[in-house]
């Protein structure tokens, strides 16, 4: 078997190359391998891959993935060679009190993968970490393996929005952002029981999704006057919960403006220039919360995976564009250019 | 009877005195007028009496108490003439969305009293605001009537502190704040099941009265120093749940500084000066919640009024003075030198 494999780098902004490098390898006794069998390009990838933030040339790149464990560690317990497993973004001790309360995204001793888009994938922590799902790949179709596939990120991260948001049943609920994220919020924020679903979308492909996702209305309008028709579409008083799933002021600032007083703003968009002022929110009982999401505690314990494997959800909707390692460099231009929603490699 | 009563106004900083003024009467049909049992000082008054927030000199003050109704008018149907009433700090119009999602007190319909300190009070939207208690005040004690003064506002906002910072059984809950709210929070940290309540004190009487209510730990440090004790006493985790009833920049800073990753700070000191930081917060997953204190809700659906009424709790332990009306200026006097914890008026 060689010791080599084929991995996504990144070169310079607007450049990513596919390179030999070493084969993924244990490192420590808790440690597995696996070898990938879908990985996809984020929306967040794509700020260094437009140089709005920094990324380490030659570096690998990616944080999304499902395989197949090559090799495991002899303090491995959960899973042995063989086993299917979907890999969170983050990895995690799974026994620390940040892991038990359900946060393990945010894991003092664990951190986030960035060397999926490869061949291998070293795992640390991969008792604290994987999501085990049943048989192997060849069991499964490849709209279900795609659906599998977002449950390492963007499936979990909307349905972080809609738990932090405190979406409950008969709620009306808005989705700020129709990427990958702000869709799989939609189908958050319908699982939780919201009865009436509003996507903030003016892209005709997304809206379409998000409708066949559970939207029950689209708004294209931004900034205030999207705060106006939502008010006016819930009776002045605002939503119940909105799901902001962009991380942009803009977008920030619209969430307090429509949400209802005593709402919760559950916000999973990385974070760029927001500030929050205290005093605005505390008049109007107005929270916030949200952060990395807690991919293995959703896939596990609130039944992410089980809804996909029952094909009660079907997240892979989102990739609508697919491509294999080599052609990397179009998959990140894909995705950049608006041209797919979100982009799968596959192996 | 006579249609002037006995009210306390601002005269100016410092300054507070005692007026007669038209006795408070029905001014719309859903009013009711009620003879005030009970009223106290606020350490928010605390604010105007030192200058340093606006009141219009002349002006009534209070927003905290209980009472007899006296009058009703004829839309009035949950309470009549002779019954006692808890009045919330907040009045509100229990039907619309935000009412009926259980965040009364930011009801787009209502408002603040802030003439409570007087010998009767008008209460606008009487059915969506006031908590009905049995009896009349005759059959309570003294100490029974205090605590049910406290639901009116610190009992009730000590509880949402606590109910924001989503405590739950087990938890090692921090307490900022050793004013009357803190030390309710401090309860209300009891009666939601944390099983440390750390309360963040420097003044010995107050400290005291926080161990009677149920906190197992004492830290008179603040800032830096205070976030370094309470990690050392979490492993270096931080607390699951902050009780933020201060509202000033120091005290947020140092909840951020000492929550655990993934917990919630239950915000309920008035914010002054407070910025929040949105990526140091959503990289931690820390949430923030709070608000003005929906009392009737916590009253009435919570059980505060039942706590009180069966001994439970003894929220009205926070009087450590008590004054007649007549020596209003005593009583303001008393909390703006810390020589009473707060101050009660007994009519």
């Amino acid at each position: 078997m060689s010791d080599m494999m084929k991995a996504a780098v990144f070169v310079k902004p607007g450049e990513m190359a596919v390179k030999e490098m070493p084969k993924a390898r244990l490192e420590a006794d808790g440690d597995i391998v696996i070898r990938v069998v879908r990985t996809c390009v984020c929306g967040s990838d794509l700020w260094f891959f437009r140089g709005l933030s920094s990324q380490e040339p030659g570096g690998q790149t990616g944080h999304e993935s499902i395989g197949v464990v090559e090799e495991a560690g002899p303090e491995v317990t959960s899973v042995k060679p063989g086993d299917f497993v979907v890999v969170p973004f983050p990895y995690s001790c799974g026994r620390c009190p940040v892991c038990k309360a359900g946060f393990e995204s945010v894991c003092p001793h664990g951190g986030y993968f960035s060397a999926c888009q490869a061949e291998y994938l070293r795992v640390p922590e991969a008792d604290g970490t994987v999501v085990k799902v049943p048989g192997s790949p060849e069991d499964y179709d490849d709209a279900t393996l795609a659906s599998l596939l977002t449950i390492s990120d963007v499936m979990s991260t909307g349905y972080h929005a809609a738990v932090s948001a405190e979406v409950k049943p008969g709620d009306t609920a808005v989705v700020m952002g129709d990427g990958a994220v702000g869709l799989c919020g939609v189908i958050a924020a319908k699982m939780r029981g919201a009865t009436r679903i509003i996507a903030m979308s003016r892209h005709e492909d997304r809206a379409a999704l998000a409708r066949e996702f559970g939207a029950t209305d689209i708004v294209p309008e931004r900034g205030q006057a999207a705060i106006d028709k939502v008010l006016e579409m819930t009776g002045g008083y605002g939503a119940d919960a909105v799901l902001e799933c962009v991380g942009s002021k803009q977008s920030f600032d619209t969430a307090i403006g429509l949400i209802r007083r005593g709402g919760v703003i559950g916000r999973v968009g990385l974070p760029h220039d927001v500030e929050v002022s205290a005093e605005g929110t505390f008049y109007a009982n107005v929270g916030i919360k949200g952060g990395p999401a807690p991919v293995r505690h959703y896939g596990l314990d609130d039944g992410l995976l089980d809804a996909v494997l029952k094909g009660e959800i079907n997240p892979g909707r989102v990739f609508t564009g697919e491509y294999d390692l080599d052609h990397i460099q179009d998959a990140y231009e894909a995705m950049d250019r608006r041209k797919v929603i979100k982009a799968l490699i596959r192996f």
